[in-house]
């Protein structure tokens, strides 16, 4: 039996939208897997009445506080002790769930995921993904999205241990071509710390190290399957994607290959290189984002995706 | 008299597309601007003929040498001393010419601009700069987008400087708003450099600082006119951009905004903070996108940016 915490309090359209997601989601889920709503019990309660759900089928947890989207991460961390977020992380550092997941406050999220939760034994700084999708088919994993705004070579070279096995277990590649986002090709293109890190990851034996890609490359596919960059570059990088996505479709324009930058295919974050399954959602999720984040905290659970990661570090 | 170096051996099809440009430009500019093409006399003489070109109004120097696209950067403009890039920079250092404008290997013009010119008095370290092309209309000038890959955040704080001169006098902003690129609007957010950065921006009398920007707003407009970025994350972006606009016209669509991201209207990035006119073209440049690379040389002229900026670090 698997069980995952879902942050019912979490995002801009939430509880409304997580519990509609969270019901799509119980719907694909095997029935081994049992979800745990966190959050206003009254308020839960009602929203599944107006809905029709069948409240049997999705446990709740009351939380009597929540964290705002718009608050001070860490504050509302400290200050909140019985939020949904915070008893969401409780949960999970205690064992009594398998992955949490919310579309909730980021930064919180962040928090707890470095505060209350342990990094597998031997990773730096743990870190969080995204995939961008390719024209030649199939995503890139980048990562660091947003975590670590300052990172040093060591840190880069375990974002690219962490992708590889992530790539290997979630995505299915067999031999993951690894790159370094750069704005030049050679090895001595980039600032200080991407020029060490070329360094370390060239003479690696740990992953497939292909070389810096550029980001006019970044779209195209066949280069690479992991992309390791900084945490700040990382995150602007993303969200300039969803800015490109925005235009396009504020545009009116639609198109097969485009579409594949939704949000709601991917669902969630995930972060990689902590102690149990931690996925942070958009905050605009629809409930097809949502049941999507779900499904992806259940895939990692089954693909013992955390387990791995401690075998890579052990 | 203005003189204004072209480089014809510059450019993945040069030297015809800049010999066609040059011309293209000529035309559209008044009697008193003379253009100098930079290269080899036989090679370019022979174009001239074959295109039915005037040699008279294309004044040459001779050159014996030229760099290549590939070759690496810093060693060719020490080994090259009679390359069409070289002579441009030491001809613009002598105050020969009053502009120097190439689509050659961007490194080599970096390397020109740092080793062969001073920067305008005050300046820490140039820059250089591009237009990103707004939704809600005009463009937003960002810098650095890749000359210094480590910066300070004085550093930041003088790109800020610059690119509120060249938005006043080149992009008639009256008081152009200046952000800083960022991961968050908090002033908090972001890597040491920009966290820094935000401080001694938030109290300046220099510009108008309107705060952080992130890259999901990047093409909305309304919010700056200037932004502010490290070198490393603004080559990203840039790039990242033109992928984007690859991406859509290789699908196929056609639309009025994203046309505006065709490189063929900027021509070119200028070098800022130097003490003289460089402007840099893109590899590819067509004909078109070399005349506007030399009329937008031209315009930096006419404005008197450079000495504008020499005022502004007094």
């Amino acid at each position: 039996m698997a069980v995952i915490g879902v942050d019912a309090m979490g995002g801009d359209f939430a509880p409304l939208n997580v519990i509609l997601g969270a019901a799509m989601a119980q719907r694909v889920l095997p029935d081994s897997v049992r979800l745990l709503l966190l959050g206003d019990k009254i308020k839960i309660t009602e929203i599944c009445r107006q809905q029709g759900l069948d409240t049997g089928s999705l446990a709740i947890r009351h939380c009597t506080q929540s964290i705002l989207m718009g608050e001070h991460p860490v504050r509302a961390y400290m200050k909140k002790p019985d939020s949904s977020i915070v008893v969401g992380f409780e949960m999970l550092a205690a064992g009594e769930l398998d992955a949490f997941a919310s579309a909730g406050n980021t930064g919180s999220m962040l928090t707890g995921s470095s505060q209350t939760l342990r990094p597998v034994k031997g990773v730096l700084r743990p870190c969080i993904s995204a995939e961008i999708p390719l024209l030649a088919g199939g995503n890139m994993l980048i990562l660091d999205v947003g975590f670590n705004s300052d990172c040093r070579p060591d840190m880069l070279y375990q974002f690219a241990q962490l992708g590889n096995v992530y790539a290997k277990v979630m995505m299915g590649i067999e031999r993951p071509k690894i790159a370094l986002l750069n704005i030049g090709t050679e090895a001595e293109k980039g600032n200080m710390v991407n020029r060490e890190a070329f360094g370390i990851m060239s003479d690696s034996d740990d992953f497939y190290f292909v070389g810096n890609l550029e980001a006019n490359h970044i779209f195209e596919g066949g280069i690479a399957d992991v992309l390791v960059v900084d945490g700040f570059t990382g995150n602007i990088c993303l969200k300039q994607a969803e800015a490109m996505y925005g235009v396009i479709s504020n545009l009116g324009i639609k198109n097969e290959y485009l579409e594949r930058f939704n949000y709601e295919i991917y669902g969630g974050t995930p972060v990689l290189g902590v102690s149990s399954t931690v996925i942070i959602g958009h905050g605009v999720s629809s409930p097809k984002a949502i049941a999507n984040m779900v499904v992806s905290a259940y895939k990692s659970i089954e693909c013992g995706l955390v387990s791995k990661f401690g075998q890579t570090f052990l």
